[in-house]
Parts: structure tokens; sequence; C-alpha cells
């Protein structure tokens, strides 16, 4: 696989509505002119106008391990995957699960052919989060995120740790890693420490040239 | 204000999806038709696709007591009410809220010209939850939710007191009523115990025919 | 009743095991010596020990909206009551309950014979908690939590409009005011703003002389 | 190790307060009569009292992920093994908890030298829990808890599944298993299976005759 940027958009203003198919659209034209594997992950409310609007795929934030029927305002995976979904992340550090829901959703993203992203926030965890075999795991030191400092270049041992983890656990789990990621040089990083790409919102969604910071990103691999 | 019919979608499969725009559109023809008030409450994944095909309200079935930023996962109201919803329910049996957050909820909803419709389980929650000043209470006696037994036939006290309660507490605070309710009868009865509407899901969203549910519903007061 | 000083123990080393059957005794004795009125509220897992050993009233922390049976792990207030409490807090800023939870609470322990405080963070949740008929509600606004920065100095316009609030609401709950609170000046202003007491930790329990801290307060009143 | 008796106490109240007491004698008794290696786990608020009472070991139904300081209601760690507990539930099925939390309450628990027992509801779960490297972890397929339909009889290949899977992660993990668990046949089952002992309440708790029905299950292996 082609090492993947994922893009979190959170709700951040700059990232929600109309300024979420923009930014989407600017992914989608990055990932064509650069070649790069680009996933972006917008808020729900704004997922299947990005999903008919872009060629890339989109995933959602998070699903919840319900079934169809009695659950008013909670994220039925079957709706989020008709909207456009190809895949979703879970358990982000915004957004905590318990054990057994971060299970049965996988199993249900599994069953709905969609790819399941774990997050997780350190090598232990990430051995845990390996071993129920989501697509990939994602891991980010929580001291990390947001801050503009990068994991891979602080504590590239976090992400040798997480990956040497994980193939012990499973050859089919992926490893990414995010938190304080930017600069195409954080990417590349991050990809020789064997990881198979990058989970990053702000670096890109709230620069001042989202387009120009996403270039940045990607030019490190691609 | 004409007595309204609020149609929670919850997460049916019969209300999901192409489901979902397909009884929207059902319940926008019968608005017009009949003259009804009729609002509608999708799940969020659907709700800008319905926002943007009807002309009837739509409502979120909850938004989060979140800012702009760093909340993956959560619902932003502010990306709700880009998505097309002039409304949200809050504190729903099936989503209940901490008191705090209703309170912020309702205040950001205020602040986005959105209406507030809050749920509650019995009168004295109903009396706090006016106390709040949303746009309207819920009240839903817990245990005849999906059951088919009508809180307006069971618990007409329920009704008559929560508006009372209500009325000392705010002139300004409406009052629905919601449990088991699918006829047109069960809809006059709620209006003439003093309610400004209803609030139902099963009794229409799954019904064999749901036009015809709508309608035999509608017309007990249209 | 006389003004209530309610000294929550929180989970801070200085106020658990052994240091909080100490501090349970200073309030105790000071209780005694001042003729102040103190309540203590100290972890669940100290609290029969406390309850066992002062004369004072011991509070819980919080209690749970749960029934005798299956909730391994939750807090039965029926256990709370036989290990010797008189009353808990309910829906302290550290432990926010859902509305209907701190309904449900309140109910339960009017039935067990014990006296409930609900915590609030502004004039509108005071007047939503009184609706509730709780004995007493604490208002607390959230960012003078910790502060060393009094509420009855910095914001006695929240004080007084809480006051207002709840009198209009019920004549049968009483006011209490909490956040910064640490003088006896502190006190004696939250006590001539109309409330019946104060609620507080920090100020005490972090204090380097518990008892001088505590008899400081006390005599802002007694 | 001695194949090992837990039992649970949950929030019966055949099990709280006085009953408690009385129960964990019983179980103290047991223990020192036929040799059994027998742990009780009590509510919070009764478990100082029974840790001074008896002589077998007295654990937590959970502890939380919290450092000493401002979480009012919150379970701390260091209160519980203060108390008198040398060990903790952790994610029992009526207390789940998120996934991050339940590694940082056993690296927390070792570090007090306690023990933890992670509950789990499938092998898959299982073995995530495994790869945390708690003391324990114990599996009960939810659909049986308290249904008098034992797992080891019932679902023997859940069992010896979730053994293969912890050994494959983990030597030092051992593996309970629990769910409709009452009989003396069905714990000698259980160790048959592989497992180091069993987890249960109702049919201990809830019997007519509690140490007639201890004593019929202790015999199954000792």
């Amino acid at each position: 696989m082609k090492p993947v940027v994922v893009l979190n958009f959170k709700t951040y203003l700059e990232s929600t509505g109309a300024n979420a198919l923009k930014l989407a659209r600017i992914c989608s034209e990055v990932a064509k002119s650069t070649g790069a594997n680009i996933v972006v992950v917008p808020q729900l409310a704004d997922l299947r106008l990005i999903a008919s609007s872009v060629d890339i795929p989109v995933y959602a934030q998070t699903v919840e391990a319900i079934k169809p029927g009695s659950s008013t305002g909670h994220v039925l995976p079957e709706a989020v995957r008709e909207a456009g979904a190809s895949g979703s992340l879970l358990n982000h550090s915004e957004c905590r699960l318990k054990l057994a829901d971060i299970d049965a959703s996988i199993v249900k993203l599994r069953e709905l052919k969609m790819t399941s992203i774990v997050c997780t926030n350190n090598i232990s965890v990430t051995r845990a989060a390996a071993a129920l075999e989501p697509d990939f795991v994602a891991v980010e030191p929580p001291e990390l995120i947001g801050s503009g400092v990068s994991v891979s270049k602080s504590q590239p041992e976090v992400i040798t740790g997480s990956v040497d983890a994980v193939r012990k656990v499973s050859g089919k789990v992926g490893v990414l890693c995010g938190a304080g990621i930017s600069t195409g040089e954080d990417f590349k990083k991050a990809v020789e420490l064997g990881t198979g790409g990058v989970l990053l919102a702000s670096g890109v969604v709230k620069a001042k040239d989202q387009r120009a910071a996403l270039l940045e990103l990607v030019k490190g691999v691609y």
C-alpha cells in the first residue's frame, strides 16, 4: 500500500460545511497531482456531500456499536456507509470508546467492507487494539496532539515500538502514527520508522494556506 | 402555532439513507396536502440531503455542547445548522444528556436561531427542563416508548400535569408529548390536553404504509 | 438552619484514608468548639470509617440512580446510607449527571430520608435543579473552582441571582454557594447574600494547617 | 496457584452492608474449612469494614484511572488500597471502561502491588485485554450472566479459545471464566478447561442458603 495521509477534519470551522467541501477538494486535487494516497475524515453532517463530490476515500470520525432501531442521536454504521464513507476512525483521543465497543465496531465495519483505524495512545494500548484485528492502528501520544511537536521526531521509539508490537500480534494490521505531524519531513520519518502513513489535523486544517501545507507534507514521501 | 407532528427517524433502516429521503418526501407531501405542521428528524448522516430536498423543517436528533475545534466524533451545532437543520432534539430517552450540557446546548441553539426540544420522562423533569427555557419540552414516559400504548390515552394526567408545570415556570415554553402515539385520535387527544403537538417514531416509520399511517395521524387534527 | 460549611474531601491524598479520618476529626472538634454546622464529604471508601468516628453529618460525594442488583462498580444509595451517610452531593462539576438521573437520585435520597445537594454551574441550571426540589442547590461557577478567587466576592450577582431564582421555584429548597471559598469573609459574604452556607474543598483540605484554615473560615459567621 | 473463586457482591441487598459482612465471613470460614482460594468483591462502601474483618483477599469492583486531586465522586486506586483492597475487577460487563482507561488502571494497580482482573465478553476482547498484561482476564459471555446457564457447560469453546488466545499473547496472564456459574461441576469443568478459576455472583449471593451454595461450588474442586 502507498503511504497514506489521513486528514481528520475534527470540528474546526475551517473544515466545517462549505469549508469542509473546499478542503476535501484541495485534498482530492493534491492526491491527483502528486499521486499521494489521501483520506479525508469530515464531520458526519458533511460526509455525504463530500463523498459525492470527491474521488478520494472519505471516512467517518467514529461509528457506534449499535444495531438499527432505537438509538436516537447515535451513529449507525449502515447510515455512514450509505452516506458514502468507506471507513471510520475509532477510539480517537477526543472520542474514546469502551473496549467491547471497539471490538464490536471493528466487526461491524468488516461486515460492511469498511476500513477501520483504531487510535491508540501508547505501545501497550496499540498491542491491545491490534489484537482486535482492525485494518489499522494509529498511535498518537496524547501530549503531542495539536502540539506542533512531531511524534516521528520526538518519540520515534513509540512508533518503532508500536510497529514491533503490532507485528507480533498480527501480520494483517497496519500501523499509522499521529500527533504533531505537519511537515514533509515528519511524514517521511514516519514511513522510515515502519508505518503505513500518518494521521493529522491542525497541521493542514489550521494552516493559512491549506493547499500549500498539504503539498509540503505530501512531498516528503511523494 | 399550528399543532406539530415531530417525526423522529431514529436509526431504523426504514428511515436511513435513501429510505430517509423517501420518508421525508412523504412527510413534505402530506404537510402540503393537509396543511399539517410536520417536522422531520433524520440521522445526522442524512440531514443535509433531506434539508436540501424538502421544504418542511428538518431537525437534528441531538447536538453537543462543544465549541468548534478539537472534538473528533462529536456533533457541532454550527455544522448541523450549516447542513440545513433549523432545530434539534435534546436529551431524547435514547440519548440522555447531562443537565449542564442541556443548558449549554439550548443557549447555543438559541444563538444559532434554531429551535430546541428537550425530551423529558416525567412531570418533575419536565418542570426542570422548562426552567432552562427551551422552545419546547416533550414529555415521554419511557415505559410507553415504542409500546403502541399511547401516552395521551393511558397517562393523560402526565400530559396535563406537564402542561400545568410548564406554564408555572415559563409562558414561552411549548409542550409536546410522545410515547406510543400512532393514531389520529392520539394526536387529537394530545392537543385537547393542552399540548402543541406530538413526537413519534415507530408509529409511522415502521408502518407497512408510511404515507397512510402519517395521513391517518394527521387527520386527527387537520 | 444554622449556616453550613460543607467540606468536600474530593480525592486529595490529604483527605484520603487515615488523612480523611484525621481531617473529619478536626471538623468535628471545630464544630463542637465553635457551634458551627459542618458537614464532611469523604470518598466512598472512607465513608463508614468516618461516619462511625465523628458526630457531625457525613455525606457521600455522589450516588447513582440504580436499583439493588446487577450494577457492579456503581454507587447504590442504600449501601451509602447503611455505611452512615445522611446525605449526598449530586452533579458535582467533577461528576456531572444526566438530568433524569439527578431527578431519580433526589427521589431516592428523599425516600431514604437523606439530604440532597445538587451542584450547579449558573443561574439557569440552578433554577432547573431547584425545580426538582432537592434539599439544597449549590451554585459553583466552574471557572472559579479551586481558583482561590471567591465566588462571593467576585460574582455576588450569581449568588443573589441564584437565591432569587430558587425562591421563585420553591420555598423549600436551600441555596449554597461554592468555588474559591476559603476565608471567613468569603463565608460571611455568602451568608449575607442569602445563602444557607458554603461548599468548599481545597481551601481547607490543601491548607498547610487544616484546623487553622477551618477555624478562620468558620469564624466569619460563628 | 490454587483455583480461585471470585465472588462479586454486585449491588444486591443480600450482599450490602451488614449482609455483606455476613457473607464475607461465610466465605472466609469456607475458605478455611475447605482450603479453597476465595476472593470477595464487595461494594466500595463496605470494602474497609470487610477487609478489616476477614483474612481472605478483598477486591474492589472497579477503580478509575484518575490521579489524586479533583475527582469528586470517582474511585481513587490509592483510596481503595488504603481501605484494604488487594485487587480490583476492571471492565465488568456492568461497568465497562474505555480501552485507554483499562490500560492506565492496570498500570496503576501494578504500581500499588494490587491484582487486576479484566472482564471480557468474547475471545477477541480477551486477547486484547491480555495484551495489556493484567494479572487475570475473566471471560464472561454477556448473554449468560445471571442466566443460571453455565458458560463452562454451554460454551466450553469460548473458555478454551480464551485460554489459547491468552497463552499466545502472554505467559503471565491468568484466565478466569464466569457467567451462569453456580455448581461444583461448573467450577470443576472450568478448571479442566484450563482456567485458574471462576467469577460469579448470583449463584451464591442470591442463594437461599449462601453457605451451602458456596460449599457446593467449592467442593467441585476442593
